[in-house]
């Protein structure tokens, strides 16, 4: 359990750290103003690409200038843990590479771990989660037992893929409030599987924002809405 | 056609007008803040109510405190043109009123001749459509066939009731930017009807917004939150 490389992030900071989960090798990065934050983002990527891919820097960027610290790890056999060449795009090993690295139940150990650690050093704040895709497959199952998270921005997902069972299951439980979104032409996750979760999801306090499209072509428009929402709402 | 009784409305000022639009008599109010306003909306009321129920006066006092003008009529056979009762919350007359009222026809020509109204007098200015449920049932058509219309906020209607197949024929011809509004527990229209309008509506332009909740239960932060759409788009 150790902080590795700090290194510049645009005027930010930024923390690269590795843990030992339950025998895995679990590398995270951790994003903080320079003077500090008083609430933190844990960021879930999507599958095939990794916890410093491009559009979750772009997120982190957004938080990191209202004042929020983020963190992120690479999921179940991607990024730095990647032995199926997933996160070079290769999409048919994506159910491998899921089960391989553990599916949901190290991914959600990891994530807990990863946060115990940060908190560890910078102490317990209001914490929300935002991830899309592979980041609401990682994201439902540790928002539903994580009481530290108030708040969460999801989406791109559906009662589908390698974790289908335990969305189902897992959903109800979730109590805070969730931004959901979704996109009418999804060709990777049917549209239907997706607003099933969305009714499925236990809080009442959620809306659903759908916006035509491709499954990764989320307006611009609700990527700084999303940074909106989770600032007024992770307090 | 002429204007009315001039009132006041809170600091706005408020103007009553009376039409007759192919034999019909429309009754209309028009507000504005006094210093004037470059840009207006058309507020289309709900089944059972009317030009000035509760929700529409509180939705053009937003909009006047934005700095836009707004106006709103009867719908067919409703509010002053009442001759079923459906204003007093005859439900059950609902579909009598608004086929007796001359149905999508007639309040298709009675919007567009209160715009032309409006602006003989006031002159042309960005204008965008603000109608749920009932409101939508009118706004459709409206705003397929007028150009003037730059933006428009819809919802809580679907492929339903007495007009179903002039939105199935209208929805794709309109292009301007919606953003469209539907409550997951609607116990009027249902769900899934209102999913398939919003996806049949021709602009690329569309966001849908879906909560949980009855039919009547918009939660307040979409109310404000449409407000903010419109002065975004309606420029």
């Amino acid at each position: 359990m150790a902080w590795s490389a700090d290194t510049e992030f645009d005027g930010f900071e930024e923390r690269g750290f590795e843990l030992e989960v339950e025998g895995r090798f679990v590398p995270g990065v951790y994003w903080t103003p320079r003077s500090g934050a008083d609430r933190l983002i844990m960021l879930g990527h999507g599958g095939t690409t990794h916890k410093k891919t491009g559009y979750i820097l772009t997120v982190a960027h957004l938080l990191l200038q209202k004042g929020f610290a983020a963190m992120a790890i690479d999921g179940p056999g991607h990024g730095d843990r990647d032995t199926t060449g997933i996160s070079n795009g290769e999409e048919a090993e994506f159910e491998r590479a899921w089960d391989q690295g553990g599916g949901t139940k190290a991914s959600t150990s990891d994530w807990i771990a990863s946060l115990d650690f940060v908190e560890s050093e910078y102490g317990n704040r209001p914490t929300g989660w935002w991830g899309l895709s592979m980041g609401t497959m990682m994201g439902i199952p540790v928002v539903a037992k994580e009481d530290r998270i108030c708040a969460a921005l999801l989406g791109l997902m559906g009662f589908w893929g390698p974790n289908k069972s335990d969305l189902e299951r897992l959903a109800p439980e979730i109590t805070c409030p969730v931004r959901f979104l979704v996109q009418w032409d999804d060709e990777v996750v049917p549209i239907d599987s997706c607003l099933k979760l969305f009714e499925k999801l236990g809080t009442q306090k959620k809306t659903l924002h759908g916006n035509p499209g491709l499954h990764a072509k989320v307006p611009k428009f609700e990527i700084s809405g999303s940074i909106d929402y989770l600032n007024r709402h992770v307090r």
